[in-house]
């Protein structure tokens, strides 16, 4: 396909209805305009601004069909800006998706709408992801850019060759994650990624010269991107502009100098017009400014029919779509629509089981960061559409095997990607490939930096993508590099997280289940937890059964009656099996509960977690982090054997020790609590 | 003082013994090397790529006196590439800081020496921050560049006139905050920044050609500042080059092409110079390259002697400036020592109980994001130490009131800082200033943000620094901003995080026993969490003590033998004193306990905890968060009435009765558990 070619027939082409482009334009500010004002709340100012750089895009570039809101090679669009929702709603509207009414508009900001505050992804076909933290859509939008780059060196351009459209804010391109995003994209050469920048010079304090004169198009060609201004209410500027960037072989900014709240006589082009209802007052000189004689949420047929026009054209273009679909040859379609349902290969359970059955014969000594590599080298091969990678710790992450191919600028027959020291900007592109569809991503980095990419874990989360966070380094076990990379607090904060499951494996066997269930847990994201240092193969069944798949479960019965009940996830159920032995030579029998998944375990039935918990005995919990949240499982009754505060540098052995982290330690602790 | 005079005597100058640049920067290449050789872990590369160019910023510009570490007007240099910790410690042994003995290089990375893997701000003097999780140092670089400016305009160049130099690496300025520091720094022109890059080529996957490919000049260029490329093994020209960025009025980035591991024979220039001890062989080979006739651990005197006598002229130095401060008016100096040691100003204190009695008298229905402006608005000019800001949500944070002067570029007699949409960038330079003294650091985003600037808050919890983290719109009770924007296990989060107090006030009096108790943390940051919706004013007490103190207290006793025990944080301790009344109404008594610090409430006795909770009631606890950690307060026994998962978007009062989190609710709670 041409780069050139226009997606839809121009609103002004022949076939088309007749509206001016001001005329679409300004449909999308009185809708906004109106919508917020009937909230009572949003913000107006964006979508009045963007509304003729929007304009232009949708009816002349971008390549949709709002009756195949799932069609796989559409043109992504991206509202970084989450805040301006509007401008998306008015467009998903006017273009004609049909979950998008009238109605839905009317009841922007309402309870149960599909027209949340901020858009949320899954609540009405057309929202490609959930935004409103600044700078997450950028990011998705890079992995989406690098998906498309992906699934085409696989499947050539008839089924897959789109663009992606992102519009940024200057906070999107203030945040630290457009840095990330944007040189990564630089670097691979996206050049099917296209940022319309609204450069109004307001940010939420006033002027952005209170906080920021850098020079964005200076910055982005630094990145390797082209880069250019244009004035962003002069539609032809801004087609010309786009119609170049679709040239481009670099990912291309688009400085659009606007004005906030365009229209608006006393408050365009202030702070004012970025959050809050214009009033009516306000509004009603608006409309005669624009010279828009229409009342609240009224568009007149003409340009409905000029809009709708705009996205009837889609229809086209999937047929086409679809007739070239129909011609690839079967095992094409059929891998490409499995990976489009995200659909695992049969194979993938039966690899995990031979895996299982050989780590429990050969009961190896190994980090759970090498087993989940040996689960890789298996499947990796078997999988084509996991695509793996590494915030610059290929090595120490272990996430990387012989059979990977990393991606390079305008090499992308890939499945690994070296993200560089990006852990934000990996994070969010790994959600952005999992929006996209027809890939599944991993990514890895050491568990401390869970922190230094929340924010995109916390979004995956809240929209329910299968994003494998493989996150190694998981305790004080890592030894000499300090507190500064020994996390304590991490495993609590994510635990804390909604719908995300977070794994933490004791050996070889249980990395393999975790595994599986990760790349299973197609509404959710995953992170597993993984050690640095060697860990002993406890688990010696190799069954098909996945054990993990309880969230916990008895690892090692109590040979007699039990009193005590040792729970413990990871390196440190190996210390609750020593301290098992160890009570049981002075008499006292216990249990050890490995619990891998807290989120699974909860999912149990009761009679299943009070059988595996033993509420009549002692519980205590082991785990080299801080305490909080374990009362959840031991209550007040019982108690915990781990960390009080930070670590601290030195051998991990000796880490353990002086942190009394032991077999030792828990023994003491049983016996003074019983 | 002229920015272009030597700071101590050359070390080839007259008066100091006779070593040679490279003798000088040899002994930190051979003590980096033997240091890891021995501990058998670390990262010999940098110390020895950069060795060159500390060689030259150490003993030709940089400011400082080993006797005298905390001497406020020191130069600042901040290792940002912390992994390097070898040439810090070098450094500061070499230079003659009493504390860093060679027995101390030796153990380097064992437990519980000076020498962690990572610096680690407050194990040796002369580390100025903790550094390892990368783009850190330089975010705190900033902020002590600011700091600097901050106090120049109250102090003159008398006492305060110093620089901050930064070494950073390529994962520095790969990171997102190296974004947004840079950026606020080009914004503000904080022309006494100086950033020593070490652009070594190499990062842990390898060349970083593998990831980046960005034009670090040019990007530098974009924010604002000063950027040139240099031979960073060209003592001359590294010289140049920082004698050019004392004379420049913009922050300067010094690209210092270096070799990885310089000297080493075979390992030289190569990732594998990264992470690893080069081993036996390769030191022995690399002495021979270098010229280096020395055994291990073995610096001969003259080359000590070269090194200390660079130390030794720091004396001078801070001789001058005593005689300064000596002459300086009683009142200047008064305050300036006062803010040096960190004290609050002997009026807080009243002027926290004239709030309070004030308060209590007149009840005001009031957000405690506005009843924290209240308090602000008291303190602003009694405490002139106290720099405020915001990450572009002044309005929303209610962090700014009419004392406020913005600091901008050449305007720095200011109190206020506009951050831009920079929480990341704004939470590292709080810890900078804070970390520099003289200054109290107080910063505003939503509470949702936390995750954008979390790992700076981890480091300000684990430096233990005065940073004061203003969290507002800390619930669903924002309303129809919807889930992006609702936090639910960010107060989980915070709380799991070591040595951070999280506070969450309920009303106006307890904000301002709040804002009291983080003023007085001087060893550890805070988190104020506040709401943006009015809550009622329920503590009408306005006396002196300080109930917040003990974390928890019983805001509102049963009226006869306890049953129930209430316990609620924030915007729902209303709710939980609307339950308590309909529950009264039905015969059955329960108290209120308002916990607006776990931290605070967990250091108290056994005693008064089970005063406050009750320990034969039914606890019931309600907040409009995720429960995860309340067990702790509740056991088993209790429950909780909160959100099971994220929020929505629609007005506030529908959420609150959509999730249920009612005095209805609490109610029917209490009834099913008793």
């Amino acid at each position: 396909m041409d780069a050139s070619t226009p997606a839809q027939p121009a609103a002004d082409g022949a076939g088309t209805p007749h509206a001016t482009h001001d005329e679409m334009a300004n449909a999308i500010r009185a809708l906004a305009m109106d919508a917020v004002q009937q909230a009572n709340s949003g913000h107006p100012g964006m979508p009045m601004g963007m509304a003729d750089v929007a304009t232009v895009l949708f009816s002349k570039f971008l390549r949709f069909d709002p009756q195949r809101p799932d069609w796989p090679d559409r043109d992504r669009f991206v509202l970084s800006a989450g805040h301006g929702s509007m401008l998306l709603y008015a467009l998903l509207h006017l273009t004609g998706y049909p979950e998008m009414t009238l109605d839905e508009l009317k009841r922007f900001r309402q309870l149960g709408s599909r027209t949340a505050g901020h858009p949320e992804y899954g609540d009405a076909p057309g929202i490609e992801t959930t935004t409103g933290p600044l700078g997450q859509g950028l990011g998705n939008a890079v992995g989406m850019a690098l998906a498309e780059r992906l699934l085409n060196a696989r499947y050539g351009d008839d089924l897959v060759s789109h663009r992606t459209f992102v519009l940024a804010s200057d906070g999107d391109l203030m945040e630290g994650i457009s840095h990330e995003s944007a040189a990564l994209a630089g670097h691979l050469g996206l050049s099917r990624l296209v940022v319309l920048f609204d450069d109004n010079h307001i940010s939420i304090d006033g002027d952005t010269e209170l906080a920021d004169t850098q020079d964005q198009v200076a910055r982005f060609r630094a990145y390797g991107w082209d880069a250019e201004r244009v004035d962003g209410h002069d539609p032809a500027a801004v087609e010309a502009a786009i119609a170049r960037a679709c040239e481009s072989d670099k990912p291309t900014l688009i400085a659009c100098r606007t004005t906030i709240g365009f229209g608006a006589p006393t408050l365009a082009g202030s702070e004012k017009a970025h959050g809050a209802p214009l009033g009516e007052d306000e509004i009603q000189a608006t409309r005669e400014r624009l010279g828009w004689p229409y009342g609240p949420f009224e568009i007149p047929d003409h340009i409905y029919a000029a809009w709708r026009g705009v996205g009837a054209g889609g229809g086209e273009l999937t047929a086409a779509w679809d007739r070239r679909l129909a011609a690839a040859d079967e095992a094409t379609r059929s891998e490409f629509e499995r990976r489009q349902r995200g659909e695992l290969p049969a194979s993938i359970a039966d690899a995990i089981h031979e895996l299982k059955e050989k780590a429990a014969e050969e009961k190896p000594e190994t980090a759970t960061r090498k087993a989940s590599n040996k689960v890789l080298a298996r499947i990796v091969d078997e999988m084509p559409e996991l695509i793996g990678g590494s915030a610059d710790l290929s090595g120490s992450n272990s996430t990387k095997v012989g059979a990977h191919r990393a991606a390079s600028r305008g090499h992308f027959d890939a499945n690994y990607i070296h993200y560089g020291v990006r852990e934000h900007g990996m994070a969010a592109a790994m959600n952005g490939m999992a929006l996209h569809g027809g890939v599944v991503p991993y990514g890895g980095t050491f568990l401390i930096f869970s922190d230094y990419c929340r924010p995109s874990m916390r979004l995956a989360s809240l929209m329910g993508v299968r994003s494998i966070f493989v996150m190694t380094h998981d305790s004080i076990g890592l030894g000499e590099d300090g507190p500064t990379h020994q996390p304590v607090e991490h495993l609590a904060a994510l635990r804390a997280m909604p719908r995300l499951r977070t794994f933490r494996p004791c050996d070889l066997v249980e990395t393999a289940e975790c595994w599986e269930l990760a790349l299973n847990n197609h509404d959710r994201p995953s992170v597993l937890a993984l050690t640095r240092q060697n860990v002993p193969t406890l688990r010696t069944d190799g069954g098909r059964e996945n054990s993990c798949a309880h969230g916990a479960y008895i690892l090692r019965p109590a040979a007699q009656q039990r009193e005590v009940t040792l729970l413990a996830s990871g390196s440190e159920v190996q210390i609750a099996v020593q301290a098992q032995e160890q009570l049981a030579e002075q008499g006292i029998q216990a249990a050890v509960v490995s619990m891998p998944c807290w989120e699974l375990f909860l999912e149990q039935p009761a009679n299943y977690r009070d059988e595996v918990l033993g509420p009549s005995s002692l519980r205590v919990a082991v785990e080299a982090a801080g305490g909080f949240g374990w009362e959840r499982w031991t209550g007040l009754d019982g108690t915990f054997v781990g960390m009080k505060g930070y670590g601290a540098s030195g051998p991990y052995k000796e880490l353990y020790q002086h942190f009394n982290i032991t077999p030792e330690a828990v023994v003491a602790t049983v016996k003074d609590w019983l």
